[in-house]
């Protein structure tokens, strides 16, 4: 295929997806009806989650010598030690799951416009139980039939064939704080097929998607990742179209998403400044036995793994009841955070073009030493007896719920598979010109766009700013 | 900086590069005078690199416990083993080096036309000793001090400041087979300083490099590496200027680096073809003490590691005296192949476009799990006692010296910082139309501009398919 035919037909593509985006309701699937179908969802199966000591967890066990937990398969994932070395050195618990699991998101056209096939899911960690997850969310041993349990619904369409065409495939990060190298595929493939849907999945287009990460806990964190990693930048002939007139911020969004108007740097310059964190800041990793973080504070006891002074996060065992699931009981570990985070995102418009202010951040597990995270990435708790020069910066800023300046503020859930509870407020926060725009050797302006381009390619942004990304895109 | 501004101001940074790369002589440096100033530099130093038995390798020893070889600091590198989970298990030595080091290509114009400072510079593995480098060539260690020998020459100019403006700055693997998980800075940066020229440094165009590159052992990999990293697509205004007329190799292959014809395969395709080989070939990777690896056949005795049949490497002590290096003489191990190896790009032009097959390997010590390679990459001795099924794939069908077919066969040398003598036979070689255009699953067709196109990025092309396109782009 020529260059301009390929750049034509994903920019046919791209213009199909962007009006996915626009459309707001669908006859398929009436916004109106999306959450009491949800809700119906979650009574029609019996979900039971309840506490279980690590002890008493079937299955799991701590392993000789090491003191990890594992799965007396050796298969699923781990909670090991990791001993990290960066510009401090520490050793805590992390989760080792090598195998690369799917997200994927099955889409095809109704009336003309691209609609997504949800998944009414539930996960154990998840608060409320039931949440949109993609169509597909397979861990490796899940399609190779590890769990020994029923299929993986819709998991063909994944697969290459002549049933479905790709539109997007890329290796992205998880939690580089709670998982060692862990990396899913981000999947959007388009079919024509006639798709039988399930009673838990329903057809909804990307603009009511969006509609719906306005409220708490509906949209999971797998979708919203793979939503952030769906390319939106109509083409010329649609642009005038589908602009927004007037000097609104619904506008603003738009046009640093679309790539309209002048980026602070250019892309050599960012991606120079990102190979500069990553060769300066080194990030130096080694498995440990589990046993090694005790010496760090990591205490363990029949019933959990927890850090002696109350902060992090615990790892908890769980014993699950599903109706829903491809196995109907089990037990596992998950690991709680012991309080909420803060995942801000602050914006500015920079000669008239809106910037993102991102973070390259070296966490613990992260594979590639260093990667970009909103401006603010933190569990407050944890910096709570720190003196101010010892906190996270730009933390002081994040405002209290209800201030002019909020674009976006809303609790959302991490992946529900491996975490308790895990919750963050996502802000979108518009400072103004008071704000400086120079920004510190680890921070750098970056538009919408620059930052969406990113991700055609793995281990660019963290599932933290690719969340937030997929949530800023609301604000259209 | 505007989308269309900053697509300008890397075009007009692409063109200068272009012309750089065919202008094959200069008044700076005439090339009749290369090799004979570079054979002076290796007379002017006295070298002198002798073999010691690794147990009385100063400053080195064997860890209590692991039997890993460790410098007595703790830095630099060291040997340990790696247990290894691919399609087969196995453990085998590796070199552990995980800080980041930089190869930096300092380029100024004379007469308008872009010169590299090029490095007249002895390593201990250099057959022969002094080949050409990159200007800087520095672990982390040595921009750090801890060899405690002199300041890098010109490391100023690789780091921020107003002196020097940043062309490349993007992070690469190194040979995955031996190194874990081994990434460097491949630098290009721009001056318009006045910078003085040591005896061993030499200003020279991209042509004159990629003439040199047609003779063996002259152009270390570090620079070729770097070269590989360098756009060189030319603009619109400038193409028809440069632009090959008639039907000749040579055409072709600036017309497939320039993206002029059809692609066989999409970017969307590509990258979603790799990400799957990625997810489906798992590579497990664990640190292990180095005496775990004898149970796979790796000896130590006091001389040296060696695999009791004779294939693959052996770790090596030797002794150097040096005249021309920050530190005048040190002792260190080397890893040596027990025989040169053949990296080979089959060529074919398909639809009119020139293609490469190249092959997503998955690597003992690769950080993504798997990258892109040549068609053929290996050390052929290694397979000697197998049956043809089991030997590598194509590589029956790499041609004896002086074939018609053959583009290029040249003997080059890797990285003598950390390799003795490791030679590796590079070839391109033409298949016509007898040679099918559907590929193994593991194999694509690419055009020479996708494969460069991807080099923005760090861990797609591995260092022998960046090395091979760069001797690749000497064809133009």
């Amino acid at each position: 295929m020529s260059r301009s035919k390929q750049i034509l037909a994903e920019r046919a593509d791209a213009d199909r997806l962007v009006m996915s985006a626009l459309a707001t309701d669908s006859a398929v699937t009436p916004t109106a009806q999306v959450l009491p179908w949800l809700a119906e969802r979650s009574r029609a199966h019996s979900f039971e989650v309840r506490r279980v000591p690590l002890g008493e967890l079937t299955g799991w066990q701590e392993e000789p010598g090491t003191g990890n937990l594992v799965h007396h398969t050796g298969r699923f994932f781990s909670i090991e030690g990791l001993r990290v070395q960066t510009e401090r050195t520490w050793t805590q618990p992390i989760i080792v799951q090598p195998e690369v699991g799917v997200l994927g998101l099955l889409m095809k056209e109704f009336d003309g416009v691209l609609h997504c096939l949800m998944h009414a899911k539930m996960e154990p960690g998840n608060a409320p139980l039931v949440q949109l997850s993609p169509t597909v969310q397979a861990t490796r041993s899940n399609y190779t039939g590890v769990h020994r349990g029923t299929p993986i619904r819709y998991f063909e369409y994944m697969r290459p064939s002549a049933r479905s065409r790709v539109l997007v495939d890329v290796l992205q990060s998880e939690q580089n704080s709670w998982f060692l190298h862990k990396r899913n595929r981000n999947m959007v493939v388009e079919t024509t097929d006639d798709v039988p849907v399930g009673d838990d999945f329903r057809w909804l287009t990307l603009g009511q998607l969006a509609a719906l990460l306005r409220r708490p806990d509906v949209v999971n964190m797998d979708t919203r990742s793979v939503m952030s990693c769906i390319p939106a930048t109509p083409s010329a002939v649609l642009r005038p179209v589908v602009a927004v007139p007037g000097d609104t911020f619904a506008g603003a969004v738009r046009r640093s998403f679309w790539d309209d108007g002048d980026a602070r740097h250019t892309q050599t310059e960012l991606l120079g400044w990102l190979t500069r964190q990553r060769a300066v800041r080194e990030v130096r990793q080694r498995r440990v036995p589990l046993s090694e973080a005790e010496a760090d504070g990591w205490r363990r006891d029949d019933d959990e793994i927890a850090h002696v002074s109350g902060k992090y996060f615990t790892v908890i065992g769980v014993s699950v009841l599903a109706g829903s699931r491809e196995v109907r009981s089990w037990q596992q570990p998950l690991l709680a955070p012991v309080a909420p985070g803060v995942l801000a995102l602050l914006v500015k418009r920079i000669a008239g073009v809106l910037h993102g202010l991102v973070q390259a951040r070296a966490d613990a597990g992260s594979l590639t030493g260093v990667e970009l995270g909103p401006t603010v990435q933190c569990q407050p708790v944890n910096y709570r007896d720190l003196p101010p020069r010892e906190r996270p910066r730009y933390l002081d800023l994040v405002p209290a719920p209800g201030e002019a300046r909020i674009r976006y503020d809303v609790v959302q859930s991490e992946e529900g598979g491996r975490f308790h509870h895990a919750r963050n407020r996502y802000l979108v926060v518009e400072v103004g010109d008071e704000f400086p725009v120079e920004a510190p050797d680890d921070f750098r302006w970056m538009t919408m766009g620059q930052l969406a381009g990113l991700l055609s390619h793995g281990n660019y942004l963290n599932v933290e700013l690719r969340s937030l990304l997929a949530c800023a895109r609301t604000l259209w």
